[in-house]
């Protein structure tokens, strides 16, 4: 194990995270925080200080293997949300270390579950770390690191690989350096985007900078009580689509952008996943429409919480709590089958469930006509035994962890369903579940074990299961 | 497709159907229950008839490959249920067929769910009939078939292969006919040492014939609306002890009493189920302590409570539904465990649980160590490549079924909890969920719609989803 790589790596994490620290900065000096400004003084401080004691120099031995790069992922998003929480418990916003702790890693696996009953009564800058967090997980802190900084190649994939969503990476360029460089382009011009459109839509800079920070990185922190629900019906449609888009993957993106190709519509996911969409909303639609005067109002609010929901962003404009039997299971359903593979949404992801579908159909096939000979095949293409192998694991995986957190989270005693959906709402990166976890309540309530076990749950869900995994098995450190 | 072959086999499921309504017919007959001895008669008569009808004459070609054996069984089970549910209906027991179909698919798929409030209101033979539904389940009909017709060898392959429950068939002796046999013969003695053991605690005849009916094929239905609550602390024991025995590999036996060898306690799932019932009861027996007087009470509600769920009899001693959510959640995850692949209970099978846990453990060790060859081994052999594949295969079915089953019954719009239970509940075989299909609830307030889809979850789950899943394939009817 090269000890020196890792370190190396969360070195500059820390100091990517001071440097993040100064747009919170900007926003303490710019409301007039004097207290916040000195707190996200001291933090970045800290980071770069720690940062720099771990690894005081370029290590000489850059080469790093699978396992390496998943350790190094590992640790450095225990770190950053270590250091990311003491903004909070400086400023007294959030006192309480392990609360801090759940809602930074709250935001920078881009979930949205919240301990605060009051967000209205935070300072902006606040507000404004625990929204830029969200960003700054959408995409990736470590992708961001390997887009900038002169890392050794394989070292590179395996960062990207241990970070990225989905069953397998696609490169969208042969080097590993431009394809995040790539991913960061797209991304930021999608933000950017949105906040233009939502400044259009009357909205203050503050608002469209938050709300669009968690809309890329479908989080779901809001800045009000309200959610969603206060902003006019334009901001509401824009919030919609953007949650939609972000929930695709970025390398589709890259092809019809920078390949002028509209191979986008040929691939399977992203059929899927609109049809999916769509079906949802339908169905929801007319399960609801008794509760609404009119069929546009209906529409948004199916729209915005199916979109609010497959991306796991969890916005919500609609307490869905109130919703019938009916509709609440739909959007328990979507919060398992999560966004595509390679955005920056969470859950088990449309390409994994393509998958899982595919082998059935074909034991199936293969029940009937037992000497045949298939092929599992997406996007024309026959998928790698491997992936198949892979995907399967990490289902098994999956629901290995579901069941071990929703045992030691039922000690607190609460009813099944605030259980099942506030570990499916953390696991998948959502933010909000059912019950006493739904849109209109909070994770405050928890025994601080809980929250801890809902902390890894949402690094476990971000990462994929398997570099906070090897964190924990003894294979990892044997020489 | 060899039509006649099926034909055939219904033909011969249907008349020993009729056979065995001869013990609800004595038992009307003893109790003087005039009119449903004429009832049991009648349906007698018509299985018969509907049995010789479809299949008059034995089929000249014999030769039955794999997907004739999963039709042949998921057609039997159907055709098994709908005849089966005739006595209820025409006895005016369950006059509405959608009601006494659900009744009885429980019966013979051993779950034990019931849409019936008052079981005591109920005639001697029609009880007699219930549980005996349960024995017949339990080892399976089909398996009797291969064990006293004379069908080709191959043909009794794949019958047993898609009855009976677990990864992969074990064979106990070379001949498919001399095995179902084998396991008959291991079965019944199982069932008449714990008839003798229940007279000897002073039940009556009656009594000890339908609970050890229902716990040898871990089915459930009970005699009296208090369930198992009423009857002595020693009855309550010996039936703890023998759905545990029941819910174990027959194979063990097998080799235990045939064989005189001791590897019953080299089997890893065998190993795992006992381990799995002594934490599970320690567990829950900390956990509900407050609840009882005296320790004993404590265990033994516990033990009862465990070995029913884990074995999916779904017998109870004590409404569950008020114990700590810590308790129920155990509970729910041992309704999806299951009991020992090879024995009458449901569920996922213990076994399914160690090849999915060992693959995320082999998983782990080859990211850390890539370039290593390893393989999945259980009781020190090779766990087959084909073995895992149809593990996770099984797993992905089993979720998709579940998630579709879910989302069909939440238009009752009864809350979360309750419709995630009484899928789990019927899928696995189990019996009681929670809330309102608790111990002390019933599945009457469902919707006629919900029965269907409840009565198929049983089905697909007795015989492990894809005989269930091959009448509706397109691929099992094409030439």
């Amino acid at each position: 194990m090269n000890y020196k790589m890792i370190l190396n790596i969360l070195g500059w994490v820390l100091k990517i995270e001071a440097f993040c620290m100064l747009l919170p900065l900007v926003c303490a000096v710019c409301y007039g925080e004097t207290a916040e400004m000195y707190v996200f003084l001291v933090c970045a401080f800290l980071c770069l200080i720690f940062g720099t004691v771990i690894s005081p120099r370029r290590p000489e031995n850059r080469v790093m293997y699978a396992r390496e790069g998943f350790v190094a992922v590992a640790l450095s998003w225990v770190l950053l949300s270590i250091f990311g929480a003491l903004p909070f418990v400086f400023s007294k916003s959030i006192p309480n270390f392990i609360d801090a702790f759940f809602e930074i890693v709250s935001g920078f696996t881009t979930t949205g579950a919240s301990i605060l009953a009051d967000v209205e009564a935070l300072p902006k800058s606040i507000l404004m770390w625990r929204s830029f967090s969200h960003w700054l997980g959408g995409m990736g802190v470590l992708v961001f690191l390997v887009a900038i900084l002169p890392l050794s190649g394989s070292g590179n994939l395996f960062l990207l690989r241990a970070e990225s969503p989905g069953p397998s990476v696609s490169k969208l360029v042969p080097r590993v350096k431009s394809t995040a460089k790539l991913l960061y382009i797209i991304y930021i011009a999608f933000t950017a985007m949105q906040i233009v459109l939502m400044l259009l839509g009357g909205e203050d800079l503050f608002t469209s900078l938050t709300l669009s920070f968690g809309t890329a990185g479908t989080g779901g922190f809001s800045i009000l009580n309200s959610g969603i629900a206060g902003y006019s019906r334009y901001t509401q449609y824009i919030i919609t689509i953007f949650m939609i888009l972000f929930g695709v993957d970025f390398s589709l993106y890259y092809v019809l952008f920078f390949r002028k190709s509209t191979d986008i519509f040929k691939s399977t996911e992203f059929r899927s996943y609109i049809i999916i969409i769509a079906v949802s909303i339908l169905l929801i639609f007319c399960n609801v429409r008794y509760l609404y005067p009119t069929a546009e109002e209906t529409f948004r609010h199916s729209a915005f919480t199916v979109g609010s929901i497959i991306t796991t962003t969890g916005y919500t404009t609609y307490d869905f709590n109130l919703w019938p039997q009916f509709s609440k299971t739909i959007l328990v359903c979507l919060m398992f089958i999560g966004a595509c593979a390679g955005s920056t949404g969470g859950g088990i992801k449309v390409s994994r469930i393509i998958i899982l579908c595919k082998s059935i159909v074909k034991e199936i096939r293969l029940y009937a006509h037992p000497r045949t000979t298939l092929k599992l095949k997406m996007n024309k293409r026959t998928i790698e035994h491997e992936t198949v192998r892979g995907v399967n694991v990490y289902m098994s995986a999956y629901a290995c962890i579901f069941v071990g957190a929703l045992l030691i989270i039922s000690f607190d005693n609460f009813d099944f369903t605030t259980n099942f959906t506030a570990i499916a709402a953390t696991i998948n990166n959502i933010g909000p579940g059912l019950n006493m976890v739904g849109p209109m309540g909070n994770f405050s309530a928890f025994s601080p074990l809980s929250k801890i076990v809902m902390s890894i749950c949402m690094l476990v869900g971000r990462l994929e299961i398997f570099p906070m995994l090897m964190l924990f098995s003894p294979y990892t450190w044997k020489k």
